[in-house]
């Protein structure tokens, strides 16, 4: 039945249903067909969009009938649907009046790729961390039932997001709780890689049981009717566990947690989601139904390689996503580490559940046995490398910027705190263009250098990247951090080999000091050359470490030039701007200071565009010192 | 048999067990009997201990038994034995070789109140914080295995730390990884305070149903004798599930995430613990021994009531733990919250398993439907607010300030960012004596002020604390922190009404400006008297809001003096300090700064001691400050 919708594709373009769909009660009014129809439309504008603005392609297409059944049983916005991690979401703006603002999608000031009240009141949390929408529902329901409110409430959560620590303690609270929601288990058998862990195979039974819950009474019935012991065990197996689930439910974690299970279910025949989804929301209790769907559906290239098409770039439709074989710092990171494994066999990388976008499938072919990809779990993947590290491995963490956050207290508790030799390769620092502020990298530094024993090295080239890691696996012991961007931009320069709180001064000059790091180093040098034009001689320095700094090199400088600008695609409060100006005002060096840094949370764009909008790009830089501090005044 | 220990009590004290035991083999010399009178000395010895040093009482008194089944089963420490929050952990330490210095309990210099390897070889990691231990040992076993190495691995974790999302993401990874290691589960049916969740209420079934793990084989054998249908319904039983354990084992949950499940065992049996200890370290897999244990055991007082015996100060050990009636922040911020909650509907209070400590059991009598105990789940509690949050309710997060650390990026992502109107109610702020490193509130203000959005306020005594938490409950939209210290350490003067980001001058002077706050007033107002009758002139402000900081007041005030001072009990990285300098060299004014902050880690003992170990108190900064800026120079 699912089927019907491949037929449909080539439907008369002047009479999409896409179109006509404006509202709930134009949703309702379809049939069976019309909804696989809308179901093929909706996927061709999915493809065609993220196939010009690149986007989160084969989870949304996964989630098509899903959404289209959720829309029809729930009525948006009074009650509340949650998506957890947005990027399944792209049907559901569809559905809610943003077709064609979609065209717009993760360019600047157009739809965000992720669910934001800010966008649209069908939304109702921000969603781009994954494993939050269980909390956030279970918040809506308690309030709801402390207001006397009588709304739906909705969380839409995937299978990989299970093995998040968050989605576990809300399990644990939801079903102490007991309130009416309704969570939708969106099992498409994949996180953003395959996936991992033990819920995941215990997913897999479930799904490959999905008979047993038709056979439920069947049991029970035949069981009485055996003559003599027949009625006796019947009573032993009820009283045994209250119900027979146990035997014959395959959602037993979630029925033993207090939480009603129904499924498995094919997560895109409609009509039966519908079914179950109306049943479920009349249950006054807490109710899970496990959908079964294939992540990448209808497009051919996606079904096949679900990870490859998780988030892509702009591609051709007709010829699928084109392997790229630039160099990035991921890249550059995941073949330095393999060359440093090879000749260090204490060295074992650990990532969750982000091998392909943090550059590690070469170095998990080649060393399995040292290689842990512990699925969606960022605080386990933290303290699972200070178990490994109190017995002798020099363990990697690999994380993207914005997603260390999660394992805050594992880095202060369980490493920082013992001076654990864990290094951290912090991958997508500063600014991320595409996804936006809920994946800036614009807080590590902050939150890394305000723990005693960590030290934060930031690289600006590629060889620079590849001494860092060399330095901090082989001669660092304690907590080290290795913070490099998102792509491929470099400052290249000759320098000497790195030294831990060394800074390098790339470029003398007498009137300003800028102090750098990092993915700035270009527009800084841009910016030193502009002004060198005009007459104003800026001093470079760049940091490499940012903690501990090098404050001698800084101080040095200040005296000499009387002004000092630090530059940092972090957050103001707790950058490295803040720590020198600090210490440079507690050793009486005073100086006039700009702070080129953030003081807000950061959009999405592109990536040059985002840069001028935060003033981070050359002109903006060399603007405002020019203006703050030689304005009609003497050039010196 | 395990009440035999209450029989032994009188043993002569000439020849106690608990001297003669100094080794794992002295240890395996005795026999039963032996065992019970070491353990009745164990637990003497630890009332006494804390009946004069204060301490983690009952969680201690109910792991004697445990703890010396473990020690004569593992071989510490070439095993590793890792366990989960180290308050548990006194009769470990005591057959450790520290008993003696046991008496030396949380005192400056002394034993810790938790695990610490630099404390001895037999703690293998630092245990401060609940759930990290599944972790640490996955990390054990996992560097055991790459190195070839043999050892045992076993953690030991209470059922309070399940509901943690931490040791949930660790039961993925284990179920997954299929390491040979012990889990001892330690079920005392009580976290900190009852043990609330799903997982709580699952694990009471497992307790009560321990009969079923003798009957499963019989339960096999009598399907198969049914005439007729058995055969087919044993089969169809087995083939269902793979076994009958689903059946019969109270272990289902961990079962199915491919952990083997003994139990439950009887927490105070010695033998049996010993025996099942041994046959689940010979399994070449994960096994959970599920041991059922009574917190408190064999002190009467704590058995009855073990949340209050759970950490206790010092007390007669003969009466029992006095009910204090001393005001603290905590019960005042209980007492008031319960009065704002009078009149405004919309206010609820969440704790994550600590209504005791943060001064809310009158709140959680009077508002059952507004009060959730979340149980040990931070990340939880914090996201489950901003859901609350999104739909017209007014959440008030408790959270000690050490474990808020453990919701940073539900901090970040789900509050701040969406900027949700969520009070943080921050208790146990800066230095916390007893408990030592792991339980210092030295990172807040780094890490809540680097979030946009967030305002900090900070009170000094118990009416600014309570105009503070009106102000923000009722008068504040976005996240707003209030934090205050443990205690009740004030610092009272004649203050206006309190505004948001005005700061109050509470002492005018010419030489040097104080910028401070909180818990640190009184030792900067003493500071000042000190500094006063030396000729040096203070002007003291009190921040009120750290976050967004008064900077026009201290401007004005640095302007006149050119000295600066910031006092903060945090670390100096990311904190009030470091704004001021960074604005104020940002505004072209520039003064000499003394930071009076910290660089590091901050250990245990009394508070007094700790203010002046780490230079907080009057004294020190005085001397700090005459010292730098004005041995042996005119003062002015």
């Amino acid at each position: 039945m699912c089927e019907i919708y491949l037929e449909q594709r080539k439907v008369n373009v002047l009479e999409k249903l896409i179109d006509k769909i404006q509202s709930r009660e134009s949703l309702m009014k379809l049939n069976t067909e019309q909804m696989y129809t809308l179901a093929s439309e909706m996927r061709e504008h999915i493809i065609d969009v993220t196939s010009k603005n690149g986007g989160h392609l084969a989870s949304s297409l996964g989630a098509v009938e899903l959404t289209i059944a959720l829309h029809r049983v729930l009525r948006l916005p009074e009650d509340k649907l949650v998506w957890d991690v947005g990027h399944q979401s792209y049907a559901h703006k569809i559905l809610t009046g943003r077709k064609d603002a979609l065209y717009s999608l993760r360019r600047m000031d157009g739809e965000c790729g992720f669910c934001d009240p800010c966008e649209s009141k069908y939304d109702s949390y921000i969603s781009g961390h994954t494993s939050t929408s269980l909390s956030l529902a279970l918040g809506a329901a308690c309030a709801r039932d402390s207001l006397g409110e009588k709304y739906n409430v909705a969380a839409v959560i995937g299978d990989g997001a299970l093995s998040g620590g968050l989605a576990n303690e809300a399990l644990n609270n939801i079903g102490q709780e007991q309130r009416r929601m309704l969570i939708v288990l969106n099992d498409n058998e994949m996180s953003i890689s395959e996936n991992v862990g033990a819920m995941s195979n215990y997913l897999t039974r479930a799904r490959t049981s999905a008979g047993y819950v038709k056979s439920k009474k069947g049991i029970d019935s035949a069981l009485e009717k055996i003559p003599r012991y027949g009625k006796d065990i019947a009573r032993f197996v009820r009283n045994a566990k209250e119900h027979v689930k146990y035997l014959v439910s395959p959602g037993v974690i979630f029925e033993e947690l207090g939480i009603t299970y129904l499924g498995p279910i094919d997560g895109h025949d409609i009509r039966g989601m519908e079914e179950l989804f109306r049943r479920a929301i009349k249950l006054d209790e807490p109710v899970l139904v496990h959908v079964v769907t294939k992540k990448g559906k209808g497009y051919e290239f996606a079904e096949k390689e679900p990870q490859k098409y998780h988030g892509v770039s702009a591609f051709d439709r007709e010829e699928g996503v084109k392997d790229s074989n630039k160099e990035t710092y991921s890249s550059v990171f995941g073949d330095e580490i393999s060359r440093i494994a090879r000749e260090n066999e204490r060295v074992c990388v650990i990532t969750p559940a982000m091998m392909l976008g943090s550059g590690l499938s070469g170095f998990a072919k080649e060393f399995p046995n040292r290689f842990y990809d512990v699925g969606i779990a960022e605080a386990h993947a933290v303290t699972f490398a200070a178990g490994l590290a109190g017995c002798s491995m020099v363990p990697v963490v690999s994380l993207y910027s914005t997603f260390a956050q999660r394992a805050y207290d594992s880095i202060v508790h369980d490493v920082a705190l013992s001076n654990q030799h864990v290094v951290f390769a912090i991958d997508r620092a500063g600014l991320v263009p595409g996804d936006g502020k809920t994946h800036q990298g614009i807080f590590d530094i902050s939150f890394f250098s305000s723990l005693p024993n960590v030290k934060i090295l930031s690289p600006c080239s590629f060889e620079e990247l590849r001494k860092m890691l060399r330095y901090a696996v082989n001669e660092c012991d304690g907590p080290v951090v290795v913070r490099y961007p998102r792509g491929g931009k470099e400052y290249i320069y000759e320098s000497d080999d790195f030294v831990l709180t060394r800074a390098d001064v790339i470029m003398e000059g007498a009137s300003v000091t800028i102090l750098s790091e990092g993915v700035s180093m270009p527009s800084v040098m841009g910016c030193a050359e502009i002004l060198k034009k005009k007459g104003i001689e800026c001093e470079v320095i760049n940091a490499r470490t940012i903690q501990p700094v090098d404050i001698e090199a800084v101080k040095k400088s200040v005296l000499k030039t009387g002004r000092l600008v630090c530059v940092e695609q972090v957050v103001r409060r707790g950058g490295l701007g803040e720590n020198v100006t600090g210490l440079l005002n507690a050793m009486g060096v005073k100086a006039d200071y700009i702070s080129v840094s953030l003081d807000e949370f950061v959009t999405h764009g592109e990536y040059d565009e985002i840069e001028k909008r935060y003033a981070f790009d050359k002109d903006s830089i060399a603007e405002r010192i020019e203006k703050e501090w030689f304005d009609g005044k003497e050039k010196a």
